[in-house]
Order: C-alpha cells, then structure tokens, then sequence
C-alpha cells in the first residue's frame, strides 16, 4: 500500500494499531461509569424499538418504557437531591443520550418528560414550585408537555401569540390562543398522555406586555379529557419518532393561579406589579431560553451516537462484504478494499470521532456551568455558542452518515432489521427542532462578527482594512506557524513534500481557523456601514452575505471539532494508537479543506499545485487507516444488544464462507462445469495455433 | 435587487415572467396526452398513501390498488398489440411514472409486475411463452415475482449462485439454490402474491456453464402455498415501499420443464444441446441483462417527480410563512425572502427543470430503441450509458431535494401529512437498487475511458501525453470558443465582466465539458501502461483511481443534463420565459461549477479573480428568479389531487392574514398593551433628555 511519494515511513506502517480498550475509555469521556451502566441498562429488550409497528402500538410501547425507566431511577440525576436527584447535569445528560441505542422516540419522549417539562420548573419556577411540581413529573404521576412552538412560530420563541393577562379582581391569570397561529403545536406528550404543560405566552399586566413567560398549567382532568377552554388535538404520524404522541394546545380564555408562573426571572404580585431580578426584557427573556441549551447538548450526544451505530453497521459489513472477482479468478473483493467504499466510509468515520470528542468538550462545559463551578454570565454564553456550533454539525453529520452508511450496504441498508433507514427518519427532525440548525448557525456567525467588532472597536476603518488584506500574511502565519511551513516547503508539485505539509497540525489549524477569520472579516467590512443606512436597507445589506454568514459558522464549528479531536490526540498513550488516529484527524481536517478547496484556492491559502496532491493523498489516508477500520468502530463499545443489524452480525461472514467452501469443494469434484467462457477461449488458442 | 455590477439589464428583469403553460407543456415531454391521463387517473383517491399503516394493510392497499390498475388497462401499453397491449414503450414509461404522486409503492409493485415479470417474458421468452403466459400477467391473475437478486450478489448478476441444470432424461431443468448466499432477496410480490417467477440461474448443460439465463416457474399453489422444494420467507419491514411485499425464495432440487427456459437469447434442445444466436457468453448475457434498462428509465421518470413535488411543497410553503421582523416593527419576513432560503430551495430546482429535460431525452431515446426506429447495438449501448448515467444523478437528486425541502418547512415538514418523509422513505431506495448507482457509474465511466481509448488508438504516448497538456488550452477551447471568451475578458475580478463571462454558454460548456475531458484523460494516461502487470497489480491500479473515475462520470452526467436542459431553452417562445429559463440553467451550471471549483483553479481553468465573483454571482441569480420561483413550480402542472400536502394548501397563508389582521386591530384599538421594551427605551430617552 505504500508508495514512492508516500510520507510514512515504514516503521509508522508497522507500529500502527490501535487499542481498543485504551480508545473505548477515551471516547466515554467524563462520565465512563455513568455511560456503561446506562448502555448495561438498555440492554435490555423492553427498552429495543420494534419496527413497523402501527403509531398506536408504538405510542403505548414507548409509554411503558418511560414507566420502566423511572422506575430504574436512572432519569433523576439532574433534579435536586432534595427530591431524590443527584444534582447531576452532565451525568445526566451522558447518561440520557444513550437511549438513543435502544429507541429514539424513548429518548424524546423522556427529553420532554424530564429535559424540558421538568427542567423548566427547575430551572424557571421557585422553590416552592420545585416541592409541587417536581415530586409527580420525577416518578411520571404527572405526564407533561412543553408547549412553547406554535403554528406561527418555532425559531422567533419572543414573537409568540398565546396571551396570559393578569387579572388582579381574581388574582389570576387569563391563558388565551388569539388566532389558529398562536395554537401550540408539536408538543410530544400533548395527544395522549400529558396531563400537565408549561405554557409559554407573552405576560400582560397592567397594560405591559412583558413579553414571553412561562406558565404550569393542568391539561387534562383525571379520565384523560381535555379540561374546559382548552383543545387539544394529534399531529399525527411522522416521519419518525412515532412512539412520541405529539399534539396540538389552543387555550380559550382558561384561567390559572397567579402562583403558577415560574417566577424565578420575573413575578406579578397580587396586585398585578411586575418585578424582575433582571431590567432589560432581552436578556430576561434569553436567560430564561438559555436553560433549553441542555436539549441542544443532549441531541448532539445522542447525534454522534447514532453516527456510531451506523458506521459499526457499514464498515463491519464491509468487512465481510464481497462482489466482483476483480484480482482473482476465484476470490472476490471485500467491499471495503475499494477505494470508493473507503472514501465512503472513512472520512465519515473520522467526522464521528471528532464529533464524539467535540460533544465531551461541550458536556464537561454544560456541567461546569450547571453545576455552579463556572456560571458565570461569559461561561454560560460560551456554552450556548458551542452548542449552537455542534449541535447542527453533528445532528445533519448523523444523517449523513447513515444515509451513507445504508447506501453501503446496498438493498441490506434497506431492511428495517438493519436500522440505518430507522436511525435516520428518526434522527431527522433533530436538525430542525431544539433550535433550527440554520437557525443556530446565524446566532454563531452573529456571535463571531460581534467577537471580531470587539477586538477592532478602537482601530478605525484604513486599519481594518489593511488587517484583512494582511492577515493572511501575518496574523494568522506567526499564529500557527505557518510562515515557517510554506518557507519549508517549495511548490513543485512534489507529492511527499505536500503531503508533508499537509500533515503538520499547525498548516491545518491556520488553513481551517484562517478561512474562519477571514470570512468573518469580509464580512465585517462589507456591514461595517451599514449603522446610517434605514432599517430596511441594513436587513437587505445583511441578508446579502447570508449565505457567507453561515458558511463562517460551519466553518467555526469545524475548527472546533479539530482542536476537539487535536487535544484528544494528547491524551493517549499507546503509541501505534496514536499513529491511526492521527490519520484520521488528518482525514478529517483535509476533508474539510477539501471541500473548500475553490475558497482556499481563490483566496491565495494554497498553491494549484500543492491542491492537485490534496486528493490523492486523502486517498493513500483512507488506505492506510482501513486495515484498522474495524478496531475503530469497534471501540465504540456497543455490545450486539446495542448494535442490532444483521449486516453487524457476523452471518455475512458465514454467507460468505459457505459459499466459498461450496466453489472451493466442487472445483476440487470432478463434477464442476466448465465455463462456455472458457471453451470458447481454448477454441481460440486453438484456431491460434493451428494457423501458426 | 439590481446592483451596479449586475450584469442585467432594467429590460431584462422588466420583461422577465414564465408562460406557465408554456413551461407546462414543454415538461410535459415527447408524451404529454399519455401523461394528463394518468395524472387524471391518478387523482383518485383510491391510489393515494395512507400514512401510518401497519405493514399488513399497507401491502393489502396496494395490492387492492393493483387490480385497479389493471381494470383500467393503463399499464398494459408496452405489450403486444396481439395480446391487448400498444407495442408503445415510452409512452408506456411516462404513464407508469406518474404512479409515484399517489403511492411510490404502487409504482414500484405495478413496476415488478408489468415492468419486470412482464417484460422479462416479453422480451427474453419466445413467441409461445408470450401466449402462455402474457394473458396472466397482463390481467393480474397471475401475480410475479422477478427473482434475479441473492444474498451474495447483488451487483454482480454474472456470479449468481442459483444454478438450472439440464436434466436429459426427464427433459427438465433442475433449479437449485446450492447455498445460502444463494437464496433469492428482496422480490417484491414474493413474500406474499407471488403466484410464478422468472428466475434466473447458472444454465448448465453437458457439463457446460453457459452463464446466467432466465427462467419461467410457478412457485405457489392456488392455495397459496409455495411449492414443493420451494421455501418462501418475507423480507419484513422496510426504510419505505411497505407496500411492496418483498421476499427470500430458495430452491431445493425443484424441476421445471425444458420449454420454461425463456430462450429469446440461448436454448437447449431436447438432447441438451445448447445453442444461441449471440456466440459471445459475454454479449449474450448483456444482451439479456440490457432488457433492464427500463427499469432505470423509469425510476428515472419517477425521482424526478418526487423531486418536483417535494419543490411545490417548500416554495409555496416558503412564499407564504413568515418568520423574524428584520426590517419593519411589524411584518415578518416571508422565508423565501431570505437569501440562504434562496441558494437552499433555488438551485434545487434549477436542477430539477434539469433532470426533468434529461429524463425526457433518455425516454425519447427508450422508444427509438424499443420501438425498432433505431434499435441497433450502437444504439443500445447509447441508451444503456445515458440511464447508467442519468439514473443515479436524479434518484440522488430526488433524496438531496426532498430532505432540503423537509428541512426548508421546519417540523411542519417532518409531519407525514406533508409527503416530505414518507416521499424521502420511499424513494430512498432508488439509489441502490435496478443497479446500485456507484456501480452504474463505474459503467459510465469505462464507457467514457473506451471511447477516449478508440479515439487516440493509433496515437503514440508521447502525443497522448501531450494532448493531455495542450487540451485545455487547444482541443476544447477551440471546440467551444472558450479562447475567444477568454480574450474578451480580462481577469480585473471586475464582477460584470465576470458575470458576462459566467453566463455565456460556450463559457459553461467549456468548462463542464473540459472536466470530464480531463479527468478522463488523467486516468486514462495512469492506466496506459497496466497491461503488462499481473491481474492482482491492474486492479490495484484500477482502484487507486477508482474515486477520479467515478467524479468522472458524474461530471459526465452534469454535462448531460446542462445540455439537455440548453436544448430545451431553444424550444421556449415566449420571450420573458426564455430569459427566467435560462437565469435557471445559469444557477444550474453554475452551482455545478461551484462545487467543483476547486478543481476548476487547481487546473487552471479558471483564475482565482474569477473565482471569488462566482459564489456571489450566484447569490444575484437566485434572487433574480425568486420571483419566478411560484410560477417555476406551477409550471409543473400537479393538481391539489397529486400535491396533497398541507403546506402547499394555502393554509400557511390564511393563518398568517388572520394573524396580521388581529394585530391590525388590536393596534388600531385602545386595548393594545404596551411593550415593556419601549417603556424601557422611553424612560432612557427621558434619562437622557433630564441630563441635558
């Protein structure tokens, strides 16, 4: 496999492999005892998926598992230990992200149950509202929904329509849907089982909206029908997630205590004054939305999962997998020796493991931050910008990769039995709701150009612009050290020179950070004057660069998945570990660049003739980390129960070799038939011969 | 919307509109009664999917649909007049893809009936079995299944396991299944209304394999049952298509008559003497095999119309809601206003316009072949090659589209209501099976590398190489007047003149076509000296350039349907939809060119100036048509009937009007509460005001 222009050496070839033991205990991160007694939990067939069952029969099977859950415990780490939790966040959510092994729609209906409903009142209500609420949604005597997203609005939350005014003669407050906009709409839980919401409305008193607030209400009276003023009605079958019982709420005129809101950012008193520990209505409001970020971290860890299962599926059948005899008369090839599987599977495999180490680094941040060590105004925006990088990253990375991954294992991929199809119409919605991906892309890119504003704020407009024009130059090469590099190496097109560049961490980190910094520097300067112009123009002036905004924030988000993958390089020991892994973070950042590489070209970071080496070489990469392929997928540590697909079962295998020992058992025979190919081949030499 | 570098003039954005019947007609391709009356038929409800149900009624459904169908005689235009049909093939495809709007599994189960069973007799049996057994196909009494896949080969048919050998003394063919890599996968109809099959196996006779033939067998009794030897199992549940009843069928020692043999292309005489009118092996059984290529055209027809619905769905759906108030206090944006909804939903549908003409010209070319216009082998081949080419291209594009357009609508379009999932389910296997796509494009592009090798025979090394050097600025720049194109510009980055360049289209042929030119002139100059190595090293070589050949034939493909879609343009009268169209085939050239635009500037096919005007170009171009983009869609021509999807219903509109209205009078009334925000912002302004 090696060649000329290769840049390993052949002690690097021999020394490579990988531990999996050592890989394994990596990739649980922070909480590897919480994380092996949750998979030792969903072990367990009661908590599996069964496809194709009917919505009705999902929706009860996945009912019973939450029942079954609960009654495990294992879903309260997060609550106060006064009531039985264990004030553990990221635990918790290591622990909850599993689920996703056994079923999907288990993992999101226990996120409403407990991530959303629960974690509103813990996080939004008092004290007192903890001691009587918390108590019936731990131990599920209280189903409930969280009903936020309506008809006329998922991602502006600040724009809802549902009203609640404060009625001070009753010391209530008046719930009301003023249009069909305003109804809720989505809430898992709602259609069948919730017998509780938190509702989210705009908070009106004394003439003052106040603006979006949230509410405990009862739904349903104790025989499951709708209490008076409100409707409730099923969104019906979905794409996936069909054991989630989603529904719509609309409120007419329904009238709740004045000590239902959830207080902790904002109260009425019994007169109807308003109060808040926080003045200005913006930050109030984006504080009270901050708590959701725990969803985002929760479907990125449960993304990178599903990832996981998928390329367990593909690269092991791949393994095992032939068609076509192209090299033998006798033997056909494994599917993963080709090169076009390889460049299939690999590079995925490689954006899994950086996801997988990105998510730890944002789970170990949510935790530092939930858990009071660091909670700090700056951390916890940190924490939301991170996730708002990751999550879209790594929930639409699930989906390609088990499209792929089903693509790969051809009509097999196909079958239910297989998963892939299952995991991915599940999964899909992830992209969209937690916060729309695209969504999350544009409050990063808002995030980065305000960073960039703040480091310029002094410098005027002749400074900024010579900062752009020179940064490529100067900032970012005595940065990284990239300076040196291009001076070490000559642009002649020479393979082992280039690739030799292209591996050093610091020629990646300055290509990928550089191309960050840069696009959130051309975009500052075009919106630079934008202040004078009138609202509308500074919308249209925006809208403009868009498309660039987000390409910034992907961008962002990939750079953090390389230093995520980066600092975990150092953590190893094992040397032959060591070796594979830095391939494959060397996949995953050329395959980045490689995607961009129009950018890197048009904007001078790369040479044509140094770019004309960057395919090849990621083809000797993927080539030299297939022969560890399977160690890398089998470090993921999911036992067969968590696994699941015939395609991972080994029985291609056996296929395989039966068919082999029938060819191999006949030809030995004297009954094999002869080839029409092969006569009509030996009448040709024949015919040679005799006009010879 | 016009800026000063655009390269528009006021004329043209004024006279810009589409002649929505015009286009209409115009899609409607070379068959545009036969396709009214299927649309018509198929707003039936009675062919419509019903979401959510178990796999039982599903296939019951579709069953029930099928006889339909049959009562209708709408499917049986292909056959022969003689027996009731037309002898009509394409006319026959554009109808029968039309089934996808009311149910993809509809499609595909009348697909494996008429399209496979069916055309297998017709096309590989002999005048007789036509009699025997076309009436019983035709009518549906005797459903089939088309029993060519196996565990081990999918792929690679010429490995089948399944062997037929000839039995002299009873005159029968004895069908076994000599292991399990060799049971029969996936039949549709199999698992539970296949009554016969067409079978293919190993034909063996006096000790001779003559490769893989197709037999005719009945495999279950009147009673259901399978027959003696013959071991039904179901498939199970699907990624989608649960309609279709997919099944494992294995043979044990089962005997079949001599005269089921369907002996079009080869035959055993009573004494076992085989004879065929193809003496080539290899040829025969691609003659045999060439009969498929209806299938892929069809499939083809059918992703293209998914494709489209999927659009109708996200662009009307993107017209209408409104999410986040940028530029005024009070009305929100609506989402196709957005520029990244734009360069989301835009090119999507520049390429489905695209893939919709390319699919018309396969189906022109599908009867010219299958009617005996022109039905000789160069021509064949020239069908087989476009459907191995355009095949993957659009199937993928369907799945690409309809995941787009499912995220575009947010959880709305997850909801199964709106057709995006169930759609996406469906289709998904489309890209894997009546040929995997990868592997139909490594046929593409051995037929691109063998006609490049014909064309430079007699050519020494030296001149290939040289050729290879000089083509870019030589062969192709003369061939499309690319060096005229370049003279006239000059690389400033003036973005006009980059526009002026960008649009011409010698400029986008030039370089579509100059990409598959060179990337198959690369590889072809890699494998010029592999014929002296060893078969082990030829394939290693071969697969060291597996990847490049295969972005080869995609290339290709691009090409294809650039110049279909070119093609179509002369076509248009109507001024105004001549200049939208060709905006579209623009975006549609473009797009492609962005995607590769790496390899555009590390070939030097391009400056990098020229480079950093594209992305932005195109930003301009799609905000050029998003005007256009309602009419782009109705132009389709579906019916409320077909489109079923609440999303393109209006209803996104009404409750938007009965929300902006609300807000209307309630501002224009005295009860209006006041925003907590501007009381903020007044008692700032008083502050301030009090300081001075």
């Amino acid at each position: 496999m090696t060649t000329a222009h290769d840049d390993a050496t052949t002690d690097e070839f021999s020394m490579a492999s990988v531990d999996v033991e050592e890989v394994e205990q990596l990739l649980l991160g922070d909480f590897p005892d919480v994380r092996r007694d949750a998979r030792e939990q969903m072990k367990d067939p009661q908590f599996h998926k069964i496809e194709g069952l009917s919505t009705e029969d999902q929706r009860e099977r996945t009912y019973k598992q939450l029942i079954a859950l609960t009654e495990s415990g294992s879903v309260h780490r997060a609550f106060p230990a006064e009531f039985g939790g264990q004030d553990a966040h990221g635990a918790n959510i290591a622990s909850f992200e599993e689920l996703v092994t056994a079923d999907p729609s288990l993992q999101i209906k226990a996120g409403v149950q407990w991530g959303l409903f629960g974690a509103a009142v813990m996080h939004l209500g008092s004290h007192e509202h903890h001691g009587r609420f918390l108590p019936g949604i731990m131990d599920l005597s209280v189903p409930g929904a969280y009903a936020m997203t309506e008809f006329g609005h998922g991602s502006d939350v600040a724009a809802l329509g549902t009203t609640a005014t404060y009625d001070p003669q009753t010391q209530e407050f008046v719930v009301h849907t003023p249009f069909t906009a305003a109804t809720k709409r989505f809430l898992g839980n709602a259609a069948l089982h919730a017998k509780a919401a938190v509702v989210f409305a705009q908070l009106i008193t004394q003439g003052v909206n106040h603006g979006v607030h949230c509410f405990y209400m009862d739904i349903r009276d104790d025989s499951g029908e709708p209490l008076e003023g409100i409707t409730i009605t099923d969104d019906g079958h979905k794409g996936g997630l069909n054991g989630v019982d989603n529904g719509q709420v609309s409120f007419d005129q329904v009238r709740i205590p004045r000590t239902n809101l959830l207080n902790r950012y904002g109260d009425v008193d019994a007169e109807g004054t308003y109060y808040s520990s926080i003045e200005s209505p913006g930050r109030r409001f984006f504080t009270m939305l901050g708590t959701l970020v725990q969803g985002r971290v929760s479907l990125t860890g449960a993304a990178v999962s599903a990832s996981k299962l998928g390329l367990v599926g593909a690269i092991t059948y791949g393994n095992q997998r032939r068609q076509f005899n192209a090299a033998s008369p006798t033997e056909e090839e494994v599917l993963l020796d080709y090169q076009l599987h390889q460049r299939r599977l690999i590079p995925r495999l490689a954006t899994t493991y950086a996801a997988s180490f990105a998510h730890e680094k944002l789970l170990a941040k949510l935790d530092e931050v939930f858990s009071g060590r660091d909670g700090s105004d700056e951390n916890r925006q940190e924490l939301e910008t991170l996730a708002a990088a990751i999550k879209p990253t790594t929930t639409w990375h699930a989906l390609d990769a088990l499209q792929e991954a089903r693509e790969a294992c051809g009509g097999a991929g196909y079958i239910s039995e297989n998963r892939f199809t299952s995991l991915h119409a599940d999964l899909d919605v992830y992209v969209t709701f937690e916060g729309d991906n695209n969504v999350l892309l544009q409050l990063v890119a808002k995030r980065l150009l305000a960073d960039y504003a703040a480091e310029f704020k002094d410098a005027d407009v002749g400074a900024l612009a010579s900062y752009v024009a020179n940064q490529a130059s100067d900032t970012v090469m005595h940065r990284f050290g990239l300076r040196r590099a291009l001076q070490e190496v000559r642009d002649t097109g020479n393979e082992r020179r280039s690739a030799n560049w292209f591996k050093q961490p610091e020629v990646q980190h300055g290509l990928l950070a550089g191309r960050v910094r840069q696009l959130v520097a051309d975009v500052a300067t075009e919106l630079r004057s934008v202040a004078k112009l009138s609202p509308q123009q500074q919308a249209d002036k925006f809208n403009e660069h868009q498309y660039e905004i987000i390409s910034a924030a992907k961008a962002h988000a990939d750079l953090l998945l390389w230093e995520s993958f980066t600092d975990a390089l150092e953590r190893i020991k094992d040397p032959g570990t060591v070796q594979v892994l830095t391939w494959l973070r060397d996949i995953f950042a050329l395959s980045q660049i490689e995607d961009s590489l129009g950018w890197y070209l048009s904007n001078g970071r790369m040479s044509s003739q140094r770019a004309r080496t960057l395919a090849p070489y990621i083809n000797r990469l993927v080539a030299r980390v297939r022969p560890h392929a399977q160690d890398l997928v089998d470090s993921f540590g999911f036992a067969p129960e968590h696994v699941r697909m015939e395609v991972a079962s080994g029985a291609e295998k056996a296929r395989q070799d039966e068919a082999m020992d029938y060819y191999r058992r006949l030809r030995a025979s004297s009954e094999a038939p002869v080839d029409e190919k092969t006569l009509v081949d030996r009448k040709r030499a024949a015919n040679k011969s005799r006009k010879k």
